[in-house]
């Protein structure tokens, strides 16, 4: 409850106010929010979308995978532009990464639908936004993971049987939450999407809205680190095989792998790391950890990847341990169509909003739905670049700007007099 | 069940057998036990243990930090010579570590008191055998908690209220367990321990008892390190501050910090590392963990700790992260008492077992208890000196001699003979 009356005036734009509600739901006392995928707060946001929705008269429809669709239907039969992002968040995430995506997508087909009632457009496709399941891959590993069973790129009973740490499959919480539905995806002519940048480089540039024309290349691994078991305090330092040296020493060699190359060229890290039995007298028999490797250069990450095999091959020695690795991921660069970047260039020159071509180092739902329709990427600016951090902020008129980008290049997408920006995808499950 | 008949020459000594039955109460595949403080396997150790006890006629009494001890009463209003070590066990460790000082002394006990019983023995004093309660620390830290608060270096209070990872309190273990006791500890007159060395040293050099004469010097540290979360993909390398590269550094130099002093001088670990928010993409904004680092030399030590301090400081810098470190436990090289080492040396070579004066460089509660009343801390040999691992081992033949040296021993400190080794403590709860 506002403790002053508002105003007409002083009301925020819709967009905006619909963000702050969304940004209550999973807010943590420090200013982000948790939404990982399929927890309680997810299930909450996800029930207030499809309130939303069908508030604005779309048809909400949940698939096996529990990505959930809002159809506006104009022309029975046709195929659907597909336009959305995520609500899952990282544990202790920001409250814009994915979920103004979503916003931003509802927002300009409601617009779009009202255009088309009020006969301003002839609608050639349908339109339909999407929450897709689990893009963050936080909780259930790996990440994009309703994108990825969407576009066939994961089986949808492999994905359904994947554990999180404490046991719990991606089926079992979907049916906790509610979500594991049964309906068909729609057939897709195209896909939208827009996102904050999480990087610094727009504005620095001044850029309002990035057109992303391709995405850094990665490998992710899945390494075990496996020692024996000792006491700290009587084991001699010569008779230990401690696992958790052999890790420590890969989180610095790995970040110093970053630095054999010139600088922005390769980002390494480690995110997570477990330690078992994990006790603060016993010498760590097993590590478990997950790395990635990302460049926009895939002869750098190729480079890159070899020097890892050779880190490894040292730690084992020095640390006298054994080490694991496996690739669980791996992506190179690829290129979003040119005839997409090129209808959003046309569009925006007509709008006074600067724009300029950009790449994404991060992976989106859109790296996977690029591979079987024309599809488009935006970003609106990051403050500072933070991400994944609760920090993370995005100015209203920024966010604003890019609804409007939105909506206009949806416009056209939905319109399809362009000719060349019409593809046909059905999911096949 | 037993698959052949067993007859009575195959029978299993009585300390063996009840050793077998122990390492049954928490097992685990591997072969070892889990039995970690207050959880339902320590539970049902101390009810095995509690039962053995009124079997054999003792009197049992648990104190309001959970130790339980078996009274023999000879001479009513004397003190007791308390004898014992612990049944908790870390997370997956072996049978023997504690398990074995309790068995061999509740054997030596009932012996003594059989002895007395025949009229063998004249006491001076009576015999109480203690269960220790949390002497690992790895559930709720620190470790040796039952022996710190019976000698008062731990306010009860204090230790009811430490809570492990899960939340839980130690009282609200203790009562779920039904530990948490009532009674009056008793007044002691000196401390007996046996326990198995944890190092290779005895095995090696032949020796089947060793006496402890010293405890190697520790400091243990809880250290964290804070740096700031961000996006492992889109994050530039020098924008990062992250917490889990300043821990893998961290770890890695307190490893070779133990290389810039004479072998086998001074031992640095670090046990547990926890990171988070601990997701597969994001850069880690806190990581704490334990280190530990020991030396029989306290100049060394002071040393090694002067050089963790600038460790620390170069990572700070290096990292661009936060380093809080706080020392939560330290204690010097002390020495037990003379008297007891040659009581022990006058009645072992009377029993032609070999024997040898040697240290710890584990603590025990026996480090704690010498500290209040004349105490006698016994070895028997580590196979390999394998510790805090399922693959612990002992032969059963001496596992027998240590008892049995126990029970030479004990009947000396019970008849009060010697005229050295008569202290005496209450303790203050």
């Amino acid at each position: 409850m506002a403790a002053k009356p508002t105003t007409p005036e002083s009301r925020p734009a819709a967009l905006i106010n619909d963000f702050r509600i969304l940004a209550d739901i999973g807010a943590t006392p420090a200013g982000g929010v948790d939404r990982q995928a399929g927890t309680t707060s997810d299930g909450q946001a996800r029930t207030w979308f499809t309130t939303w929705l069908r508030m604005h008269h779309f048809d909400v429809s949940v698939d096996a995978i529990g990505n959930i669709y809002g159809l506006a239907t104009f022309v029975p039969g046709a195929p659907y532009v597909l336009l959305g992002s995520h609500l899952d968040s990282q544990p202790t995430a920001g409250a814009y990464d994915g979920a103004y995506g979503v916003l931003a997508a509802a927002h300009a087909a409601h617009r779009l639908a009202a255009a088309v009632d009020a006969g301003e457009l002839d609608p050639t496709f349908n339109v339909a936004v999407v929450d897709w399941f689990n893009e963050e891959g936080s909780r259930f590993s790996p990440s994009m993971m309703g994108s990825s069973v969407f576009t066939g790129k994961m089986d949808l009973a492999t994905a359904l049987v994947t554990r999180d740490t404490a046991g719990v499959s991606v089926g079992e919480a979907l049916d906790t939450i509610g979500y594991r539905g049964s309906d068909s995806p729609p057939t897709i002519a195209s896909y939208l999407e827009i996102h904050v940048e999480q990087g610094k480089e727009m504005a620095a540039n001044g850029t309002t809205i990035g057109l992303v024309e391709s995405n850094w290349a990665a490998r992710k691994f899945s390494v075990s680190v496996l020692g024996d078991q000792a006491h700290t305090g009587s084991c001699p330092m010569e008779d230990r095989h401690d696992a958790l040296l052999g890790a420590g020493l890969f989180v610095a060699r790995l970040r110093a792998l970053a630095d054999e190359f010139p600088a922005g060229l390769l980002h390494t890290s480690v995110g997570q790391l477990t330690v078992t039995p994990n006790s603060p007298v016993v010498v760590a028999s097993r590590v478990d950890l997950l790395a990635d490797i990302r460049s926009a250069d895939e002869e750098t990450l190729a480079a890159a990847n070899q020097r890892v095999q050779a880190i490894i091959a040292g730690i084992e020695q020095e640390a006298k341990v054994e080490i694991v690795l496996t690739e669980t991921h791996h992506w190179g660069v690829q290129r979003y169509q040119e005839a997409g970047l090129q209808l959003c260039e046309r569009v925006l020159s007509g709008t006074g909003l600067t724009h300029a071509r950009t790449v994404t180092l991060a992976g989106h739902d859109s790296t996977n739905l690029k591979d079987v329709v024309p599809s488009i990427m935006l970003f609106v600016p990051s403050e500072g670049g933070i991400s994944h951090n609760t920090r993370e902020y995005t100015t209203d008129e920024d966010l604003m700007a890019g609804a409007e980008a939105l909506e206009q290049i949806l416009r056209e997408a939905v319109a399809g007099t362009d000719g060349i920006f019409k593809g046909s995808f059905t999911a096949g499950f």
